[in-house]
């Protein structure tokens, strides 16, 4: 049932699966990017050596920055997983419909996630939607392995 | 001595790293869960948007769901480079009987961490004993790759 | 174009791939050592078990240990998404010398980039510097793998 050929872009599962893990790849990095210009527009930074100028002082507690920082945050609890899980589903040779909507679900509702929570915010549920969107495919995935695993 | 042939359900080794990595995945998800459970229990938000009532105000230093929240940070830091060095490791073509017990301490260490740091507070040096199982494990893991790489 | 025989010790770049995720995985854990090590010299606890006298009060703001900690949390967000990354390059059959020195780029400035934060503090645009580099060269992977997953 498993086959390493299962890891080539002749499987259009693994295809799917390695350009959604490299959109999320950048979205994380974009968000990294974004806590610097926060961080920039408004004078918050966290070490000595970062202050652009003799008056300025550390800072802890901006809550536009600690808000890019918890989505931020959200983004390694949640996507990291992800890469993890989603290379070992694609080893149980999943149905190629299914895997294909479910990798996009992820990829899609990681994106919704940090745009509602750090970019425009929006009122819940929809926070809470994307996040159990992408929560909830990803724990059928890492089932599904459990499941390979054991039989 | 590396063989794309290794990442197959037919390897024991291989099998025993994805059904502890989805293992894993499911008990890092699950802390997730626990960590917004706290925040309801106690009524803890981080963010304005999440209030439940009118009345409630942010609030950042609840020290249960801060506890639960260090438990998942360390989730993070020791759990994740697993997934990335336990795949590598199982390419370096492991003895069976070690492989397989490496990766069995991780997974049992790291359950055994969160629970006696975030479920029921189990006194020192039990948090520090799973960690350092786990840690050890993953350590060993990383330096058999190292070598395979080096020579 | 993607071939399963690319993850094998006989490609030299899997090979440069292999070895430094794993020295970058234990780059990691040394912080993490490191991080136990301040607290311990600071006196600084998290939790009211590990406190190892009585006179000690649990202490969230000693600027070493959050100091360590920022390096620590700037790993995450940036060598793991690179674990996930540069694997799914490799499988992009790249020229290797090119994907050799970016591999070698990350190793070197994630390692820099520790140094002079946590370290020995080197003023910016130091880290800065380090920082950019490692993101700069994982950046360039994400988007040699969309392409690969788009065409």
């Amino acid at each position: 049932m498993l086959n390493p050929e299962l890891i080539s872009l002749e499987n259009q599962v693994f295809r799917c699966y390695l350009g959604w893990s490299a959109v999320l790849v950048l979205k994380i990095f974009a968000t990294a990017i974004y806590t610097g210009l926060m961080r920039f527009f408004t004078a918050t930074f966290a070490n000595p050596e970062d202050l652009m100028s003799p008056k300025l002082k550390v800072k802890f507690d901006d809550p536009n920055v600690e808000r890019v920082r918890r989505a931020h945050r959200n983004d390694l609890e949640n996507i990291l997983p992800f890469f993890a899980i989603g290379l070992l589903y694609v080893l149980t040779n999943p149905a190629a419909f299914l895997a294909i909507n479910l990798f996009r679900a992820v990829g899609i509702a990681r994106i919704v996630h940090t745009l509602v929570y750090a970019v425009v915010v929006v009122p819940q549920p929809s926070r809470a939607l994307a996040f159990f969107v992408a929560l909830g495919a990803t724990v059928y995935m890492a089932l599904q392995v459990v499941l390979s695993a054991a039989f």
